[in-house]
Parts: C-alpha cells; sequence; structure tokens
C-alpha cells in the first residue's frame, strides 16, 4: 500500500513556500526546479493542494502559487487528503453476506463488521496522528535542526526567479 | 491509497477456519464458493499466508489449508503484512538532497527528515493498532453480537465439502 508520492513533494514545496513568504506567488516550473521534479505532474499536486483550499493560484506574468492560509493551520492529513484522497485504506466490501455466509442477502440495518471496525479503528489513530501534525510543526524543527535551510530556499529562488 | 482487497477475504477465511477447528484443512476452492470470490485469486492469498506461517498448506485428497497458531497469536498487522506488504505507506525519497536545496550532494549520514518522521509517528500509531487487534479478538466480539454465524458456517462447509 503505497501512497501518492506527490504527497512528499507537496509537503515540501508548501514548506518552501512558507519560508519565501506567505505574499510570494511562485510558479510551478521554479517550484518543480528546486526539486528537479517533472514540473507537469508537480503542477497537477498543486492544483489538488489549490482545489483544497491550501493553496491560491495568482494568475498572471507574476503569477504561480502560494499558500492560501497559514501553515499552522495546515496540517499533514489536509496535504494527504488533497494528494491521496480521503478513501479509507481498508475498504469493506462485505463479503460476509455473500454466498454461504448471508446466502447474498444484505440486511436492512446490518451491524458494523467487526472485521472493517478493528481496520477503521486503527486508521482512525493513523489519521489523527496526521491531523495533529502541522505544516508549522515541521518548519519549526527543521529550523531547530538545519537553521541554514530557510535562507537557502530563498537564496535558490531569489537567484532563480 | 487502498490495501490490497484480498485483506478482507483473507482475514474472513482465517475466522471460519478459526470456526471450522484448527485441524480441519478446507481446499481453496470451498473458502471461495463460501463468500463467492475468484477460486484462483484467493488461493494466491493463502499461499501468501502460508508463506507467513499462518497458515499451513496440506497436500493430498484431504488436504487444503488450515491454521498454523492458534488466532489469539494472529494480529491483523500479520495479515496486513503477509498480503499487503510491509513497506510503509509514504515513501520518503529524499528529494530534500535533490537539485536547488542539497545541489544533489547527499550527505553522508542525514538527519532524518522531518517530514518522514511526521509520516512514520502516524504510520506507527496505525501499526501499533493493527498488531492490538487478535483474530480471536474478532472471533469473540462476532460471537457476542452474532451468535449464530459460527454455526452457520460449520453447517456451510459441512454441507458443502
Amino acid at each position: 500500500m503505497r501512497m501518492n508520492e506527490g504527497v512528499e513533494w507537496a509537503v515540501h514545496s508548501c514548506l518552501n513556500l512558507a519560508w519565501l513568504g506567505e505574499d510570494r506567488a511562485v510558479p510551478a516550473a521554479r517550484l518543480a526546479a528546486f526539486y528537479e521534479l517533472p514540473a507537469a505532474y508537480l503542477n497537477k499536486q498543486l492544483q489538488a493542494l489549490t482545489r483544497a483550499g491550501i493553496l491560491t493560484s495568482v494568475p498572471g506574468p507574476k503569477g504561480g502559487f502560494r499558500l492560501a492560509r497559514p501553515i499552522a493551520k495546515i496540517t499533514l492529513m489536509d496535504v494527504v487528503a488533497a494528494i491521496d484522497g480521503e478513501e479509507e485504506a481498508f475498504r469493506c466490501t462485505e463479503i460476509r453476506f455473500r454466498g454461504g455466509s448471508g446466502g447474498g442477502r444484505t440486511p436492512a440495518n446490518p451491524k458494523p463488521c467487526t472485521v472493517a471496525s478493528g481496520f477503521r479503528k486503527a486508521e482512525m489513530a493513523w489519521r489523527r496522528e496526521l491531523a495533529a501534525r502541522t505544516l508549522a510543526d515541521i518548519t519549526s524543527e527543521v529550523e531547530r535542526t538545519n537553521p541554514g535551510a530557510p535562507d537557502r530556499v530563498r537564496r535558490w529562488f531569489d537567484d532563480n526567479r
């Protein structure tokens, strides 16, 4: 089970936009070039972040993408939901009502499947952790462990407009 | 992000084997017919469970699959690992060292990526929950909420040998 690889790209691109300042719009091609990513594919992820209200798309010659809200209000869960979707990893297809067990009759108001409930509980734990981690938590930790990172980002984007 | 659908089939098939008694081997075709599943595909999942030490494959005309250990010693995590693999859902490709940021140089002993650490923490919470849920927990709960289920299973497999 693999998450869309665009999740990694999207999170790192949002961090870069945060370090560049919330008013600065950056074209998808520049955000992609910073990590040598395929621009068209990253653009698709940035559009998805825009639809989810995480980024704003600024039109025009000085346009591009910028953060739509403070990174303290953006969680890893928000980015995963925008890029990878909100469906649950375990999908219960109610096989318990097929064939020999249920005779093909699905009851009108079935009790929740005990198997599915076990998977749901685990998935909720995963989502709770992702929702508890904001991008601001991440920038704070990066700034502590790798204090030169924000300046390197700003310098590169200033030099490669 | 979706888990392999075989996980649902595998868990339910293990529960059925538990209700049929630990000494009874059941052919893949019978386990599949109970839920009207494609037998060849279920057989593939049962083989994976066998490689993982969850089932034992019994050869011969009275052969089939049976549980290799008590269901109190089989967790949802064991089944997921056997069927869906053990790789992490979020794969860090270290884009932080590519292009503008790292100049393409990956340090010899890089600090863990803060982004990847956030995802890993969430994934560990998910795995902990799955590892805390045994198939014996599930049969106990099913026997409480749906007390007729084990007998229906035994009757069907007795009638459809």
